[in-house]
């Protein structure tokens, strides 16, 4: 009637997710080990996923299944909402049709939990009792909590140091889900005390928090360690989000959206949502879909980092991943995007980058706050920091369509509310804020510690 | 497939609210005049109220057409979903079937945004400019603060001090929507000033919130009052709830429930989902329906207030209500569910009650946390500390039913979230919560305030 809010029936759950590896045209740089620098194999994996994972991490297949089990989860508020953001099509008097999928709907409020509970799940059939992980601004440690909870696994989440200090009701959601919680550095790993020792205030860092976690999990035969984002079948299982939102603009009556626009940390946000469309620019279906993401300016991964290899974590334990890479020692400014710090790129992420099917534009804070603002007065939705930057992204695009006078169709993907982010609208609010350079030679510098590690040509 | 959610299309959003009065065999007891005690007529509210809420005030039409820009208003979040509680049940070992409605998903984060759209609405229909209300927890002046910026309305929102300095970002949150925010007791009125003269510390309070909001708006021409909770038009615009909850138990397949559950504040989160239910009662097409409201132990309005009339607020510039209350100068404990510290009962509820159509319970908060806490690690919803009350209610009616084996449909009303309350999740987990109870002495004590005003009879 008003065509405001697509909703689909939870029989609609996409029945499985999809494998963009199976349509790239040229296969993807493999991982490498960071001891031999040889690619790695199963075997190096297994200490630390269960096997479905990693044959997911490798599999060529389009289409995977989603177990029935991790679908009923899913249900308990997938599919989510697809809006027709008519107030701020009004508000910016532009020609375009903007829609927006809303991942905020779920327990942990952001699209992490769609991960969490597939990955809760391969543990569980594979006997595993323990999961640790590491978390930053806490929306993956809250989205593993519950994921855990669900099937009775314990859930072990270092989390960085300075966001414990600053977010205790982050902590109280994670413990509230009933996940244990340790500030890191913390002193139940030798990398935590080794820290603790040249320096009892660490503030820690999401690198230090990944390395402490790894380490548990290692020590540990009943554990396993599990990430948020990055790793491929990370972003394979975020992809029941465009999935969702290309059956709903076609129930809105719409085609294929001409831009898709995401914001970009990790890229399990941004892949979830724009693969499935890109998908069809592969196909050729529409080969002018254009595909935006949209990251912060002090943490600018794919529009000034450089394409090579790189560890995952600052004390080099993880494989070595092709991506588009700050550095693995850079620490982003702290902007209040804290899921948006990360010195690189997903793999299949940088793979497309590189290839030229999509673009990357980078957003200062004060920009985005500003947007984030108009959103919330005109769509009643609180946008987490992080997703502030693909509203920027797509007002721009909708300004663009208002000067060209284009009927276009612009979809994004808001990842996550703002619920407990409201100290940085505070300071928005203040005029405490402000913006954060990067400049060419912070890169350099970055970049000297990569020297040595092998080069892309192999 | 799961039935795990049952969603409604927009296009359901109901027409018309649902007005109990229609229903009543014997008519309620008029509002008196705090001056006169003469019953209030419509010109005594208009310099607070639009007419149209006037006339709502006492209607007796059984359905009011919800106005078309209401409708697409609440299309931003409406038809809320309605869930199976699956693992609930499961957890509990029940065999009861137990659904809840879920109004967390408002732009406020709760269902107090659903006569927030409709009375900014109305006031913008009548010329008004400004509106002036007050908020406690903070939940109601965030719905105002959203609703007002839709219709190009300020809003001013006297906060309670105590509130204000405690819960920083709920008035971040109403920042965000537009609304402007002052401590109460403030310097912008008489009775602020005059009780600021007397204690420059004052706590503030709700009453004294309500005292100034009510001021304001009959000093100056453009202004208005709202108020989020209490009022016949208030509970008339929540019967969405209920009426799209009766929708979705039908698609569910069953028919209507056993046992409908509400937390009790002032009334109107209550009456907006059992009202519906209670028509059913009333219409005898299904007799035994019970109707259950779960109070605090703190503030037992309804198991332990007296049947009378009294004022709606400390100063007594409201009229003269009749009500279940615990005289208007009772001051409950500061229990975390402040949206449920109300001295009174919406005349509505209390005339229900009164006519022995539905039951009350009280219960105190350490039970109702553990409660929440079982529903968020089964369910998935962090639970506001007010809407624990009814989760423990449902508990209770489901652990009933185990002991009985009856296969009862528990139907209840999950009113918002708690993400802004994760201080009070934080001191339940570190032990530091208490029961608070309340005696006869208090009672009797309070209600020493009423002597000289009109009983029932007269």
């Amino acid at each position: 009637m008003y065509a405001t809010k697509i909703t689909l029936d939870e029989s609609e759950i996409p029945e499985a997710w999809y494998n963009i590896q199976a349509d790239f045209p040229n296969p993807m740089p493999p991982p490498l080990h960071p001891g031999t620098h040889e690619p790695v194999g199963p075997q190096d994996l297994a200490p630390l996923f269960p096997m479905a994972l990693i044959e997911q991490e490798v599999s060529q297949e389009r289409w995977i299944d989603i177990p029935d089990e991790v679908r009923s989860l899913l249900a308990l508020w997938r599919p989510s909402p697809l809006y027709r953001a008519r107030r701020l099509e009004k508000a910016l008097g532009t020609p375009a049709r903007i829609y927006y999928k809303w991942e905020g709907v779920s327990p942990s409020g952001s699209h992490k939990t769609n991960t969490a509970v597939a990955q809760a799940y391969y543990n569980k059939q594979e006997g595993i009792k323990r999961i640790a992980t590491e978390t930053g601004a806490g929306q993956w440690g809250t989205a593993l909590s519950f994921a855990c909870g669900q099937f009775d696994l314990e859930c072990q989440v270092y989390m960085v140091r300075v966001s414990y200090d600053q977010k205790p009701y982050r902590k109280a959601v994670m413990e509230l889900y009933g996940g244990k919680v340790l500030p890191s550095p913390s002193d139940q790993t030798e990398t935590g005390r080794s820290i603790l020792a040249a320096d009892p205030d660490s503030p820690g860092s999401l690198g230090i928090a990944i390395s402490e976690a790894i380490e548990d999990a290692l020590s540990r035969e009943d554990t396993h360690y599990a990430l948020g984002s990055v790793l491929n079948h990370v972003l394979l299982h975020q992809t029941v989000i465009g999935l969702e939102a290309e059956k709903q603009l076609q129930k809105a009556g719409e085609a294929l959206p001409d831009v898709v626009v995401g914001c970009f940390g990790g890229g399990s946000n941004f892949a979830g949502f724009a693969f499935p469309f890109l998908r069809h620019r592969y196909h050729h279906d529409k080969d002018e879909i254009r595909i935006v993401a949209c990251e912060p300016a002090s943490c600018p991964t794919l529009t000034k980092g450089e394409y090579r290899y790189d560890f995952g974590d600052t004390a080099g334990m993880t494989p070595l991943m092709p991506m588009h890479t700050l550095g693995h020692n850079f620490v982003p400014a702290p902007v209040h995007a804290g899921g948006l710090r990360y010195h690189g790129a997903a793999p299949l992420v940088s793979h497309v980058l590189n290839s030229g099917h999509m673009q990357a534009k980078a957003y200062q804070q004060l920009e985005c706050f500003e947007a984030g603002v108009q959103f919330a007065r005109t769509e009643g939705i609180v946008p987490a920091p992080e997703a502030t930057h693909v509203i920027k992204g797509a007002v721009d695009e909708a300004l663009r369509c208002k000067e060209t006078g284009d009927e276009e169709v612009i979809a994004f993907n808001l990842c996550g509310h703002g619920h407990f982010d409201m100290a940085a609208y505070a300071a928005y609010f203040a005029g405490n804020l402000q913006g954060h350079e990067f400049t060419r030679q912070m890169l350099d510098e970055n970049l000297k510690a990569l020297e040595g590690l092998p080069s892309m040509a192999g």
